[in-house]
């Protein structure tokens, strides 16, 4: 087997288990069921990945890679609330594309000790680079907030951020298997966008709204709560 | 077996489950472990439950009733935040008390219709009465906020709240099998008071920022985030 043919097994089995996982569940897929899908004997996917955990831990490099990538603080050029919100938007994207994890999160992290380390890493990362962009925006005179104020705001996007998917699927009609939901699952950017708004001073707020309702999709339609608004 | 007796059995089982689930997850517990946990055998468990999508099913109609119990509105008697704060706290700890359901939500809900039905009308309830506590605290003259705000800010507030357990479970070393984690399950009080604080007035900072510390908990001993405070 020639190194390239591995390397092209190796990444055909990732790219297969994350698809199964996300429209299935992590949860329901085996092993099995990935070689299966893949025409592969058991035996050859044990080759590349000794079990599940692992092929997990290898999807959540990627994905770790990624989200510290999207989060590194621009070296230069202008960095305003545009740039902020499609920060925000590829965020959310890679989030969808990694939905199978987080729906078994606490599973996942319990199961591998290699991962729970890296994920923590990552929030601990993600949480310093947010705090250090909000400082950014409150030195140009875009945002105002106190210290405190910047850490209850930053644990709160956290999670509205890493849970939005999964309200989405537990609260309405919308299933992580449904491609077609990408419209909501970008509202997640309105909804963050929508909480940091009590901070922006009076030079910022123009722009941000109009910014804010690129991102807006009527979830009224999704619910029962039409007659509250 | 006397109709007492089959009561009181039955209720075993939904104790013993819901210890189970909460201390090893659902997913890692089977109707075996059940009956062996309580020395029964697995007969004498499917004369109460079917299965344990039943069992599940029992103890979220508990919880249902006791979400829709809490949020309910005041009747009479004066409800000012210090209510609202005692609101929150039984929140709290009844999503504590339920914790295994949000852990495997998506799974949970997957499986059964039913208990997805009932979830969604659980959602739908608690934002109507969501929106009309906050309605009622704008009549008051101590919250100012648009219906477009009043609309985001409850469902960043409802995804906090659910998530909150799991945030910490995922980002931090408190375990969901950990009873002394309490202090920092109710800091989801402070973190929807600090939600919901830049939308007060002036008439209400004041009281509502000594009642935000008593739920305060330093979390930062929780993470390698000091430097950024």
């Amino acid at each position: 087997m020639s190194s390239e043919t591995a390397i092209s097994t190796r990444q055909r089995i990732l790219n297969c288990s994350q698809h199964l996982f996300n429209s299935r569940g992590e949860r329901n897929i085996t092993t099995n069921h990935i070689a299966a899908e893949l025409s592969m004997s058991p035996g050859n996917l044990y080759y590349h990945f000794r079990n599940k955990n692992d092929i997990i831990g290898a999807l959540y490099g990627d994905h770790q890679k990624q989200l510290l990538n999207i989060v590194s603080l621009p070296q230069q050029g202008e960095f305003g609330f545009e740039e902020k919100a499609k920060l925000l938007e590829r965020l959310s994207a890679s989030l969808w594309d990694f939905r199978f994890f987080y729906r078994d999160i606490e599973h996942i992290l319990n199961t591998s000790q290699d991962i729970s380390a890296a994920h923590k890493q990552t929030f601990n990362i993600v949480y310093k680079q947010t705090i250090a962009l909000h400082q950014m925006f409150i030195a140009k005179g875009l945002l105002q907030a106190s210290s405190t104020e910047l850490r209850d705001l930053t644990y709160n996007v956290w999670i509205v951020l890493t849970n939005w998917i999964s309200f989405l699927c537990t609260t309405s009609t919308i299933t992580a298997a449904d491609q077609s939901s990408q419209p909501y699952v970008q509202h997640a950017v309105y909804q963050i966008l929508a909480l940091e708004k009590p901070y922006m001073t009076a030079l910022a707020l123009k722009d941000y709204d109009a910014l804010s309702q690129q991102y807006f999709v009527d979830l009224s339609q999704l619910y029962d709560i039409k007659s509250c608004e």
